[in-house]
């Protein structure tokens, strides 16, 4: 409770005494606030993990994050927290009648995590970014979903498990403003001879009503720059398995034009990679909604964005590894896994656009995915 | 070609001479008119098997049909094909702007189905009665989800098939008639000794977007009338094994007020039960459209009309074996599949009405599925 109260006060003075400073100089502000209020040092550590501008309270309680700053858990519940807040206050930006609803849970069986919705806003129809930082026990079901390729994990045991995760969707309701879907998560799992295995996994990919060549370009090069910085080989292998895992086999469709995705990446600086992907979302998606979200489209257009928001939910609901994974793990927060899915879709029976029409072109596209760009 | 005209010629003949008559009359009609017609007996049995005023031809061809009239195969795809015409013409006469659009198709692998759908009506929203009479090899995958209980297949292992069935959903455009859904199927398996494992499957269940007692009541007379002149026990025991059925497990709410559904039924008397199910359909639901189509509404009953169809969406996609059935048997066509989908759907976050509210009420029955009618 001391600790709540004190969390509070100093959010409040810090979020004054900061006002429009520079990330690296809140940073060297904070002893000395802390100081002038007589804190605690612990509390003052804590804070300089950078909670202060997160959406709620972490999910772990700040003493035991601060008792492990080198640990993975530690450091990716940091930077999702992060990630979550930052893109939350770019998408508020650009909206005008509504902020993000923040809901904090907790999970019976071990963590819990931060949703975030904002809704019925003039910009964005449906918008949910969540973070969940949760451990426990995993039930076999659970573990074929979030099992990645070449783990060893034999079926049909429970195992003690670690996930941390940011994941989100946007759904504008212009329908010339593409959705956007990103998810960054980082696993452990502790097998029967108790040995941890880990990995991150994670992907960003955008979802276009009506194609913009332009759009699609900036994108992936955003997404591109990000992998080049780390190995110049991720971008076009975690490309195609974008292209690979976003598909809706029954209609011989993809998704939307792509990204990046991937899974089971556990090399040293994973973890690195995976923050630089997260820190690509704004500069890959922000610069759309800007573009487009004042263009002029009628009822054409969002009858074509409604068919296509129910193209998006028969990929969520019947193929999505992380909507399953999501489902299958007992105590999980279903309101939080299902803000995924747009405000409105729609489904028409045998609704075949004529292939000239920009309707046809976009689902050409879908059918045979592109390179967006040049790969060296 | 040849067999085609004159089917064609005998349909038109058919018709108009049988105006008026009832079932049994007709049949005992048909020889004198096909001896005046100058047509061979084998298409006069063919005619005789009533395929005149089914909604198309049927799957299998007359010969075929002809050739085993006593064939588990052959009763149940002129009963589906059946029951379809009657239900879909029942429907029509409720409507008032357009007629059901008929899509007869066949599968390269094996069988085919004829989908009638009938959508953006006055009185339904989207109507969709299809039958199916498939055949071939069946993956691993799809035989999961077809495998009844109690069915003793070894996973991993592709089987000859045979399956016909009638499957259909109605989503009225008015929030006070509810939503149908009936199938019924015939199954057959080959084992790998050779030996033949069949059974019938099936049921009818009812989404109300608002509870009316006697709505339920009715439709669950109807069924219970159907099951008791077979079996006593099997109202008692398919009522409850349709409310375990039609389960939304993250949500913990049952997907309308139930109604029956059975599976991996093979007794010698199964396909009259069967039949006598698939009948009770219009009596079941017919008067409940008569009765509710002109209710006045406003948008907030609409608006919770299309949240509940999310739920529908969600069932359908996520746990329905029959949807999951359809998408994982290879060439199978997924518009008849998913017709059953909603014109519209919503899903809004942390939407939970009060207790008190009809729409609270509603969800109360959901959670705690009732005994609508008294079981001897």
């Amino acid at each position: 409770m001391v600790l709540k109260i004190i969390s509070s006060t100093v959010k409040t003075v810090y979020r004054v005494t900061c006002f429009k400073l520079k990330d690296d100089e809140k940073f060297r502000l904070i002893p000395g606030i802390f100081i002038a209020l007589g804190v605690s040092y612990s509390t003052v550590a804590a804070k300089s993990l950078a909670v202060n501008n997160f959406m709620a309270d972490t999910v772990t309680d700040l003493k035991t994050l601060e008792s492990r700053p080198e640990d993975m858990k530690t450091k990716m519940e940091l930077m999702i927290m992060n990630i979550q807040a930052e893109f939350c206050r770019s998408l508020e930006k650009e909206e005008t009648i509504t902020k993000f609803h923040v809901d904090r849970w907790i999970r019976p069986e071990g963590g819990g995590g931060v949703t975030c919705v904002l809704q019925e806003g003039e910009v964005f129809e449906k918008a949910g970014v969540n973070v969940s930082v949760v451990h426990g026990n995993l039930p076999p079901r659970a573990i074929d979903q979030m099992r990645a390729r070449g783990k060893n994990f034999q079926g049909g045991q429970v195992l003690p498990f670690f996930a941390a995760g940011v994941s989100a969707v946007i759904h504008p309701r212009n329908p010339y403003v593409p959705t956007i879907h990103f998810n960054y998560r980082y696993f452990e799992v502790t097998l029967p001879d108790n040995t941890v295995e880990w990995w991150f996994g994670g992907g960003t990919d955008l979802t276009p009503y009506y194609l913009n060549e332009d759009d699609a370009v900036h994108f992936h090069s955003s997404l591109k720059k990000a992998c080049d910085q780390h190995d110049k080989t991720y971008y076009p292998k975690f490309k195609r398995w974008c292209d690979e895992y976003f598909n809706i086999p029954h209609r011989g469709e993809r998704r939307g034009v792509g990204g990046i995705f991937f899974d089971d990446l556990d090399t040293p600086s994973t973890f690195d990679f995976v923050k630089s992907c997260a820190q690509a979302v704004i500069p890959s998606y922000i610069p759309l909604v800007q573009k487009h979200k004042n263009d002029s489209y009628g009822q054409e257009e969002r009858e074509w964005q409604l068919l296509r928001r129910g193209r998006y939910v028969e990929f969520n609901l019947i193929y999505d590894r992380g909507t399953k994974f999501g489902l299958y793990t007992p105590g999980a927060r279903y309101e939080s896994i299902l803000m995924s899915l747009p405000l409105s879709a729609n489904w028409k029976y045998m609704h075949n656009p004529d292939s000239n029409s920009r309707e046809g072109k976009l689902t050409e596209v879908l059918r045979n995915p592109k390179d967006w760009i040049k790969i060296d």
